[in-house]
Order: structure tokens, then C-alpha cells, then sequence
């Protein structure tokens, strides 16, 4: 098969600059930014471990855990069918079957399909907006990919403390403007905020996400880590990005 | 009267670089860090303002605040004899009596010393530290101004919240080892966070401060400022906290 089989019309290959793997993405649809990217250098799995990542939308986090980490299982759940399909296409040309798996399901749901306290480690890259009504149809997959319509801030994290095991790893990427919203829906599903990066584009501007790292029942106290500066100069990264995407 | 009318044995005065004031500081007590400094650059006291700092150690955070800002009145509670003692000498010192006052009393029964949403703005530096039982004694006023001894961060936020009127600003410097738990409480007590500035010792380090800024009954979105860096390199201030200091 070439590569040409996996994809459908308007959809295309995009490199991941990590062992050789590739994702499909269609540029009308929703294409992963630099927040998945970085979510990946964050959050730590271990070998054995097993990882599920909620709304994984084209399974650039499992596929990007699966090239960095040890971890022995991966699982991607999206409620998007065409997500999905392309998530699963992805894992197919990547010969990647026997440790990722793509789940067709709703995150509200996902403690009625996998096992209570069944993950060492939870990623998630939710939508971060606030749910407004309202679908515009012609862009409905970057919306609900974006927005809280299917399912909001609360449903992630109370559906991530079911599904974690005592001690198990919750990693998030968000929006800083919603940060103490983050840390109250934490504490009250007992997800112990323990770690926090600000991701800020240039070092004299306000940061444009948060990383964010908590544990089922871990005890109260956190560590904010060292800032994450995205650019140089205009246009120039820093080594620390260039080391995360793996140039 | 000279200077040394208004000094205890064992004290000294500390040049402001602000409006020519100075302050009475005793070195075997607690003195002011850049802590408190760069809370008054934080927090915002608009004309006419009612200004609480709760805590007030030697008056730091009331004087530095009456030179930069155009508030009505400024009052500091503090619990520790010697250093309201101290502070009061020191607004004598700097002929502050009219806008500035130093009330002895606990924080704990702040909300019975002052009338009920009174107050626009309340600053505070609190003990950053979990309480521990054993005072050692030859270092009492520094275990007080340091440790959750007589005052807890709940105790803070819960009488605050009564102090201020609504959509008074809230501003406190603290450790971000506890940020979870200040988001926490703050929520709890209905005061929003809305303002977040971490201090970076320098750019590749983690931060060992952070400045809060809440509004009680404010709506829940936040803004998170640019960062904070306090050294250019080693020894050398950036431009950012020489403004602050006001050299």
C-alpha cells in the first residue's frame, strides 16, 4: 500500500519527526497545534504503563507517547467518528495496532467503557472555550473540538479521577484564563494539582496555555516549574522547543 | 526630634527610595523582603481608596503604598506588639498619621475590629509556611511572620472576604508551592482570582513567588501577566524590579 491509500479527499500526511511517523489531518477539519506537542514533553509515562488520552481527536498524543515513552498501552478516545477514522488510519500506516488503540466514544461515558481505576496515566488537550449553543455546521468539527459542547472542564476531570488508579497521573494542557476554575475541579474530584508550567510565546508576554499535572489523591503541595519560553526572537524558537518537536 | 528619638536599642532605619520615607526595622526581628515590595507594585489602589493590610509587620506594605498611590486612607492589623510598635513609629517618623494607621489585633477577629464591607482594597503577606507546634523562642517574631502559627491562609481569605465591599480587590503575595490551595479558598470564599503574576528569580528558573489578585464576587475568568524575572544575571536587577524599587 503507499501512502496515498490511508487518505481520503482533501486529507493529507503531515510528519511528526518521530520515528519516521506521520498523521493524517485535513486542513479543513481540526489539525493539532503546538498545545498536543507539548502536552507530549509533559506529561511523564513509564515504562508499563498504561495511557489514556481523552478527546485524542486525530491521536496525535497517543502517537506521540507511543515515540517518546516506554509506556506498554495507549488508548485514544474520540467522540468525532471522522476523527476517529482518521486517528485509526493513522495508527494503521504507522504499523502502530499492538499499542495504540483508537476508541469511538463519549468522554462523559468514558467511565461506563473502560475498567474504574484502570490508567496510570490520562492526558487531555479538551476543548477550551466555554460551551455556547449554536453549532455552525460548516466548521462543526473545529467547534465542538474547541468549544465545551459535548462536554466540559467538570466532565474531564471527574471522568479522569474514576478512570485513574490511586496514585495515577493526570496531565492537561489548558488556557490559563481558566486556571482557578482548573485547580477548584481538581481539588474537588481529588485530583491533587502537583505540577504546573506556563507556556508564554515571547519572555516579556502573558502566557497563552498552562500545563498542568495532578495525581489521584496525591497530598497538597505543587511545584510551578520553570517557564516554558516558545520563541527566541520573532520567528525563532527556543532549544526548548526545538528539543519537545524533536527538530 | 533626630532619627534617633524614634529608635529602639538594637533597630535601625531603612531608606525607602520613595518620597523620602524611611523605615524601622529591628535585624533580630522580621524584616521586610522584596516580597512586600513587589506587592505594592502589584496591587492596584485607585483615588479614594480604603486601603487593610492584614498583617502588617513594620507598616512596609501601608507606607510604601501611601507614596505610590493616590488612596484615601491606609490602616495595617498587626498582632505582634513590637512591630506595630515599630510600624507606628515609623508612620510618626515619616509624618503619615493622617493617612496612615496601625491597629493591633488578631486577623482572625479582623472582621469584628473593622466594620463590615469597609474596604476597597486588602493587601496582604501572610506567614507562607504550614503552622508547626514548638515556637522556638529566641526567634519568635520570625517564626510568627513566617509560619501558619497564629493565622491560617483560610483565616486570610475568610476574613477578607468579610472586609471587603463588593468587588473590593484582593491582593496577596505568596509561595506557589500553594497555589492550588490559594485558588481554592479564594473561590470558596467568593473572592475570584482575576490577576496571576509568577516571580521568576531568573528566566530558567522556577518561581518562588507568586502575586494574586482576586475580586470579591467577580465573575470567573483570569488573567495570567507576563512573568516576573527578577535578575538580568547574577547581580544585576532587570529594569522591570529596579521600577518597582524606585531607584
Amino acid at each position: 500500500m503507499t501512502q496515498s491509500d490511508f487518505l481520503h479527499p482533501g486529507e493529507r500526511f503531515d510528519d511528526l519527526n518521530r520515528n519516521g511517523y506521520s498523521i493524517i489531518q485535513d486542513p479543513k477539519r481540526f489539525c493539532f497545534g503546538m498545545d498536543a506537542v507539548l502536552l507530549s514533553g509533559f506529561a511523564e509515562v513509564r515504562k508499563g504503563d498504561e495511557v489514556l488520552d481523552l478527546g485524542t481527536g486525530t491521536g496525535i498524543i497517543p502517537i506521540l507517547l507511543e515515540a517518546k515513552t516506554e509506556g506498554r498501552h495507549f488508548t485514544g478516545l474520540e467522540i468525532q467518528k471522522e476523527s476517529a477514522d482518521m486517528a485509526r488510519r493513522s495508527v494503521a500506516y504507522n504499523q502502530l495496532e499492538e499499542r495504540v488503540s483508537i476508541v469511538d466514544g463519549d468522554i462523559k461515558e468514558a467511565s461506563m467503557l473502560f475498567p474504574p481505576s484502570s490508567f496510570d496515566v490520562i492526558t487531555t488537550n479538551p476543548p477550551y472555550m466555554i460551551g455556547q449553543h449554536g453549532l455552525k455546521n460548516s466548521e462543526e468539527a473545529k467547534y465542538i473540538a474547541r468549544h465545551e459542547v459535548l462536554c466540559t472542564l467538570d466532565d474531564v476531570v471527574k471522568q479522569s479521577a474514576k478512570l485513574l488508579k490511586p496514585g495515577g497521573r493526570f496531565y492537561m494542557v489548558h488556557r490559563p484564563f481558566r486556571l482557578a476554575e482548573i485547580m477548584v475541579t481538581m481539588t474537588k474530584y481529588k485530583i491533587e494539582p502537583k505540577r504546573m508550567k506556563l507556556v508564554y510565546p515571547f519572555v516579556d508576554k502573558e502566557p497563552n496555555m498552562v500545563l498542568i499535572g495532578g495525581i489521584r489523591g496525591g497530598n497538597p503541595r505543587m511545584t510551578v516549574e520553570k517557564p516554558l519560553i516558545v520563541y527566541e526572537k520573532q520567528g525563532v524558537y527556543t532549544d526548548e522547543i526545538i528539543d519537545i518537536y524533536g527538530y
